[in-house]
């Protein structure tokens, strides 16, 4: 059936939504189907539609916003529509859905008909809840990580050897990243860093770098940046990497299940060529993994998981009970590790575990002495240079001082009431806090800490203060600090760590940032 | 946030859609949330925020009609729009999804928050695939079953006994409930008979009851006709009984998993207050249960969730080889269950199937002889008064003559080119082609048998007939027959039943008529 396209001033957040008249969906012999093609100049284009009397009349079919521009008619032009059939893609569907393994070319037509809006929210939605409840092989996960490589973006740096390092649900504080990169990149070796933006947590290293500079930037772009720096600090969302990750996601999300863990973060690293690879695993109370047995399964599956992907990799369990340095929140840390990077701060949590982490990749490049060499070049300024090159490049100010990012207007002090020891500082927490003071939207929220676990405390100390541009977020962020017992102190003997008295305590929402 | 209701001419098969203005949109917090809440005279309604520009101006929502309607209020009158928070029932759904038992209460909530679309599609896809992927347990069906029934209609007879029968897999010319209704109410029981239409089988029991009376009854008339008659044969989809089941179908029927099978059926039968039931369990090559062995463990299990729910199940496994009767399609089989009911023809699979199903239901309320009563009432004519007088309570003609039925205007003849047999007809391939022929829409389109498995066929012999309205479907089903070898006839040891050549014999689809 050939109709005029209409351009509609209606959007749906992406969804690729059609509106036919009654009278024309009933000549295709359907009441509202699940879904329509619509041909165009040799092209094919699935979409969802609803139903018009009047709105769109006969003859016409209305295009939601997103899908016109895809399709690329004009107003007026005619187009072919057809009810859609199933797609092959489908049967994969089902065929995981009864317990059965995938294979590679499987994987792949699942995840293009993902991308081009041929299987129903419901339809990806089986798909991932078969995962999840089936189970993914390595070999599995081998082969929907290339699917998802296949159908994205790919850097092609050209280069024999690309470091490259990723860290697993986002240590509340960690500069390491940020770090990372001008250390690795200052001794001559490629590492095209991506990064993602925060989903439950304060700040995603997207959100740290971006009150430096840009970081949406594009796959050219972030070429040329290597190209020059050897390294790059980017937001990973605008890159169209694995892109069928960001749609997996949302399904995930709302039902707090990870199925896609391994595919997501290795078809990323893949995407950009890395060949050496290591993965951060933050472990403990305040992490994600909360033991080091259960860290080191993970590692295992991943060191293999790699091996079959072509990407050497090794993995660190590292200290995950408390933050990472003193600053919490989007610009505080940007601040705190442009200090650690000028000398002016020394941050020995901080430096220890970005040292660690570099001396293993530097490892894998046939490099032994890597601690000590990493350690040097931060001290030696060779590191600051190299993030101030990459600072232009990405069109930041090179000549940026910490004092250029401010704390927020409005503060609390968290003092102590006792003397006594710091018991625990609880990551999580200390996270919430942050995010409920306008981390990461607002770069001057946050958290400084003065004191961290084991440090003695004195009555009438400040143990920590809670920065905000605005004072109704700053009174949410004291609400949780004081509500969830976040900070712990006192003597060391004292056991009953709080009461619980009425109400129902809300359970947190946790999602691995990849 | 405060917005005046603009009315859209605008429909998308149920969902709540409402169109917000980007500004609105922005000033709420959000770009696109999942779900709005909007509150009109103290009470709320979940939608899908679409995004507008122009069609919705700052200050107004355009409301698509379906929900404009639930909603009541008109055009120019303010509603409360905020953005909906995740609903309690999602962390039920995620409990499933960490493999753990849900409570009645947990079903409830879920169940609840799918009719009034609290949940998106892919949340209720996870559930249902939660289902799927780690079981449902018997006391889990059940007590989903007991969520079922709750949130939707009731018959409420004030009966003590009162019979039904259900049917898996929808035999192929099955007459059995037209038959079994008036020969239950004619011995004076209540069996107020509820069914399906056609989903992929040619003709559900409502569709071939249509041709002779109203099935679309509410649930008031329903009760009135039962009343009067003892008995019924109405559609179940217009009586909101276990309404929330529509929306589970239309996510297991793509995937083709069917997790709520169990709960699907006894929530439909407690909620016409059945509690003598026979279950009618077809086995054999053409249907879907294959095996005898898989048929007694499903009537262990309707057994037992029986018993949890208060209702004596009893289950009938019967032949399923081949279609039932000489008749397929909607009209065509009324017509021959009123032949039957008149005593015009002796079709004995069938006579046979419907008494030995009324002895069962008979043998539970203390008939001993049911098999010898059911077959004297169909033979002395009391079952076809019973019948008309039911044809005439659902506003039918009651004088109704089975040639009022008229079979389809072009045919095609299957003639036997060998003397021979008939060794196999495959009653899933003649539901196919009953269908592609044009039932249940077109009354006359279907396929008569003249022979049935083990009759003995001369050379030349017509084995069956297609009927159609429309010689272009009469076209399609002819190349079915012939392409799929629906029957096999020749001499009995012929060993070869077909030759696959090139070409991808494509994968049928199927669901349990429920």
């Amino acid at each position: 059936m050939l109709l005029k396209v209409k351009k509609l001033d209606l959007t749906a957040g992406g969804k690729p939504i059609v509106v036919i008249n009654k009278a024309d969906l009933e000549e295709l012999g359907s009441k509202i189907p699940p879904r329509v093609k619509i041909r165009y100049k040799e092209k094919n284009f699935i979409a969802i539609p609803n139903v018009s009397e009047e709105i769109v009349r006969k003859g016409e079919i209305g295009i939601y916003h997103e899908l016109f521009k895809i399709i690329g008619a004009k107003s007026g032009e005619e187009v072919s529509v057809e009810i859609a059939s199933y797609p092959e893609s489908l049967n994969f569907i089902k065929k995981k859905l009864r317990g059965k393994k995938l294979e590679y070319e499987e994987f792949y037509e699942i995840v293009k008909d993902v991308l081009e809006e041929k299987l129903t929210e419901g339809e990806i939605t089986g798909f991932v809840v078969g995962l999840h409840a089936y189970g993914l092989s390595l070999e599995e996960a081998a082969a929907l990580s290339k699917a998802m490589v296949e159908t994205g973006e790919r850097l092609n740096l050209g280069e024999k050897i690309v470091l490259d390092k990723h860290s697993i649900g986002g240590g509340i504080g960690d500069k390491t990243s940020i770090l990372l990169v001008p250390i690795i990149a200052s001794l001559g070796y490629k590492i095209p860093k991506t990064s993602s933006r925060a989903i439950t947590s304060p700040a995603g290293t997207a959100d740290k770098v971006e009150t430096l500079m840009r970081v949406n930037l594009n796959i050219e772009e972030m070429r040329s940046v290597v190209k020059k720096t050897n390294g790059c600090l980017v937001w990973g969302g605008s890159l169209h990497l694995a892109p069928a990750d960001d749609i997996f996601i949302k399904i995930e999300y709302p039902l707090e299940i990870d199925p896609l863990l391994f595919p997501s973060i290795m078809a990323k690293k893949m995407a950009v060529g890395a060949n050496k690879l290591v993965i951060d695993i933050p472990t403990g109370r305040g992490a994600k993994i909360k033991t080091i047995g259960d860290a080191q399964i993970l590692a295992k599956d991943f060191i293999k998981l790699g091996g079959y992907l072509g990407i050497e990799t090794r993995v660190a369990i590292t200290h995950g009970e408390q933050p990472i340095g003193y600053s919490v929140g989007a610009g505080l840390e940007a601040r705190e590790a442009l200090e650690i990077l000028m000398g002016l701060k020394n941050v020995e949590d901080q430096i220890d575990k970005v040292t660690s982490i570099a001396s293993i990749l530097l490892e894998m490049v046939g490099v032994e002495d890597g601690k000590r060499i990493a350690l040097e070049v931060l001290k030696s300024g060779k590191a600051e240079r190299k993030f101030r090159e990459i600072i232009a490049e990405q069109g930041g100010n090179p000549h940026v001082k910490p004092e250029d990012i401010p704390f927020g207007r409005f503060t609390y002090d968290f003092i102590s009431e006792t003397d006594g020891n710091i018991l625990w500082i609880d990551s999580g927490g200390i996270g919430s806090v942050a995010r409920a003071a306008g981390s990461p939207t607002d770069k001057g929220a946050g958290v400084y800490l003065y004191k961290k676990v084991g440090d003695s405390v004195k009555k009438g100390e400040k143990i920590l203060t809670i920065f905000s541009n605005s004072e109704a977020k700053l009174e949410r962020a004291i609400k949780i600090l004081n509500e969830e017992a976040v900070v712990g102190y006192g003597g060391r003997r004292k056991m009953l760590i709080g009461k619980v008295c009425e109400g129902e305590i809300e359970k947190k929402r946790f999602i691995l940032d990849r």
